[in-house]
């Protein structure tokens, strides 16, 4: 099997500003190899004809498959569907169905069209138009002397779905029918360094075995993608179900899920399963759990609600935290085993729900209570359970030690419902008996 | 003056993978922005010796400066200074400094040092070395047939203060020597949109006036850049100055900053100057007001903490919210000028501060209560005021519509934290009388 070469031209003077980042190139990229695809260069050009001639040029001249994306909106800055119609010697011309969505698009508007919006409708001669679900600007596809050439539109919310949708369907039918499809899978680990994680899949990893096995690391959570070549869904369901069970057995208190999801909406998953609530009382992270939480939708039927208690006043105020276990000789002092425990239990009586989680600790820069940078207590509190509280020694500027503690706490939560589950599918299995 | 382009080359396989997005290309493109040098191009290539190659050739024939960012790490797949010596012809050979400083990094290990690390060190024949402040790879400088070359490293936190305090050093003594330096200064704005503050700026802006006014807008926070030439920094200044106070003017109740710094750290400087403190209670928010001001150093000066009432319960048991406020035929419901306005006076009761702020509103995707997405009260508590309470409708998705919410009453917040200040100065000035 020949391998196919992409490249990407992203087209926009404000890239080249530095005003945006260009983060359709990473898109684009990922996407591409999941297909199997390899991208040689990404490109960035502004918005300039004969810059962007050449820039394709070069492109036809050592890539298979060409992606462009933007410079496709109404205005006269907008060039790519020019650049690309003079250097292929293809005329524009407008494709109906795109031109009524600009005209009923302003006809619910006070301010009338202006002319330059029939550019969004342009497309090449002997091209296929690519619909745009999210906006105006039609895309292209285009195939010429054994070269595939797609526009997509800049902005990222318009690009994905017209990549995902159109683009891909057509690179699978034009591109790549004479090769066997991908099918990749995402598992997802907590607890676990990219490091320790790679360690224990290592003899997987360098077998390079099938379905191949790719490991990265972000934002204090672990993925892995699976990915494998077959001729059918089923086949490769089959492949990749064997690779996740094996490497399940290997990880089995790491894994979380086998999608791409965080950990916090894996835990409002398994607690909308089970009926369970939450709450949270913060010092260090000071919020940072809760907007976790909360920043996904329907987190409201499990997360009640919590406190961040960040002097300590306010942890006795709110919380209920005893002066002598905060200030005082031989206190413990606000950065401790105790105060963490308090805080947990105190937050689940004080909102009467079934969890609550608690965080203390020093995020730094500077030490606090003469205790070093990256100490951290979380506490799990649980009703009818006594309370546990983990220590944490975190690496890492101010916002990596609250990220990381914010996981920590979150992936000790996860492991509780987990022993739950299976102590609850081990009880359903009694009772059938 | 004649311009000096730029080409940014990006140097690795995991770019071109998508496994991270090109951030390197936006810091270089806005730092040679401010330099005055215009980039054409950014490349991004794989860890492939010959198209490494390929595009160094390329770029030297189109551009003055070539930035490269990568490939210069201790693996035989960083092979960017390779590839440079190559194109140049100049030997490589091995920085004494530099390598010290790898030596020694070692010598605190348990690993013995492998002897790949050596690379790290590595300068070309007649360059200069740029040192690595953070980690252990040399940077490079070096001029050849009126073309200049840059390698820096990949990891955005050794890159930027390479760039910053030995490759801008060196192209203003290399590149820039005849040009006249570039100085700028930074705006910032809120409760303002871009498109509006470009309104009342609109005559400035496109009379390309000096300095020149450059506006952008991210995450619910409106930007703007002057930028000057002059022969001195004090001749500049006093530009910059006269330009800052002229936008003042016509904006004085929306410009909050003239640096750099979210409204959230300039609300923390003006409190911790005045001595006052702030809590928060948040519904739709859950958090996010808390992460944003918790987030940055020292905050724990200003906020002492504060309560995320996600459900209707928590509103009743932790800020008294009256439960007929909340539910029956007539109550005004959870999201409710009132209920925003008891959120913040009980918060503020709570934790005994000077103010505190709320939010309640629906952030979607569904509506609740009947009201529509996007429409949000948000609520400033004072000490011995009455408690103001604004209503929003806003748009965007769930996250716009969250992080709207929480800019607008960091927004309100600093408009009455102006107002004491001002108070304070005619009060001082009727004592000093």
């Amino acid at each position: 099997m020949k391998s196919v070469k992409a490249e990407i031209i992203a087209v926009g003077t404000e890239l080249l500003l530095g005003q945006i980042t260009n983060t359709n190139a990473r898109y684009l990229s990922q996407q591409l190899s999941y297909l199997g695809i390899d991208v040689y260069y990404q490109t960035v050009v502004g918005d300039n004809l004969n810059r962007l001639k050449q820039a394709i040029e070069l492109a036809s001249s050592r890539a298979d498959v060409i992606l462009f994306s933007g410079g496709i909106g109404p205005t006269q800055d907008d060039l790519t569907k020019d650049a690309l119609g003079e250097v292929l010697g293809r005329s524009q011309h407008i494709y109906p169905e795109a031109m009524k969505k600009v005209e009923s698009f302003f006809e619910g508007r006070d301010k009338p069209m202006t002319e330059n919006n029939r550019r969004q409708a342009i497309i090449l001669e002997g091209s296929e138009p690519l619909d745009n679900e999210v906006g105006l600007a039609v895309g292209i596809a285009v195939s010429q002397d054994d070269k595939h050439y797609i526009v997509l539109p800049g902005p990222p919310k318009e690009l994905q779905p017209m990549f995902e949708n159109q683009a891909k369907p057509w690179l699978a039918k034009n591109v790549l029918s004479d090769e066997q499809p991908i099918y990749s899978k995402m598992l997802k680990f907590a607890g676990i360094g990219e490091s320790a994680l790679e360690d224990g899949l290592l003899d997987l990893i360098s077998a390079q075995t099938d379905p191949t096995i790719a490991p990265y690391a972000k934002e204090g959570e672990v993925t892995i993608r699976l990915t494998t070549k077959a001729d059918s869904e089923k086949e490769a369901n089959v492949k990749l179900k064997n690779m996740e069970a094996e490497i399940r057995k290997r990880l089995p208190d790491h894994m979380y899920a086998d999608q791409d999801i965080t950990i916090e909406e894996q835990i409002l998953l398994m607690m909308t399963g089970m009926g369970l609530s939450l709450a949270a009382a913060e010092s260090c992270t000071g919020g940072l759990i809760m907007e976790n939480l909360t920043r996904i939708p329907g987190s409201a039927l499990v997360f009640m609600g919590g406190v961040v208690s960040y002097s300590n006043e306010m942890k006795e105020k709110l919380l209920n935290v005893p002066h002598d276990l905060l200030e005082g000789e031989n206190a413990p002092g606000a950065v401790s085993e105790e105060v963490a425990e308090v805080m947990a239990a105190e937050a689940r009586k004080l909102l009467d729900t079934d969890f609550a989680v608690s965080v203390t600790g020093v995020a730094g820069p500077g030490s606090s209570e003469r205790k070093p940078v990256g100490l951290v207590y979380i506490g799990l509190a649980e009703r009818n359970q006594p309370t546990q509280v983990f220590k944490l020694n975190l690496k890492g500027n101010r916002e990596a030690i609250r990220i990381r503690s914010a996981k920590s706490i979150m992936y000790r939560l996860w492991l509780r419902l987990k022993e739950l589950q299976q102590e609850q599918i081990v009880q359903n299995q009694n009772e059938s008996k």
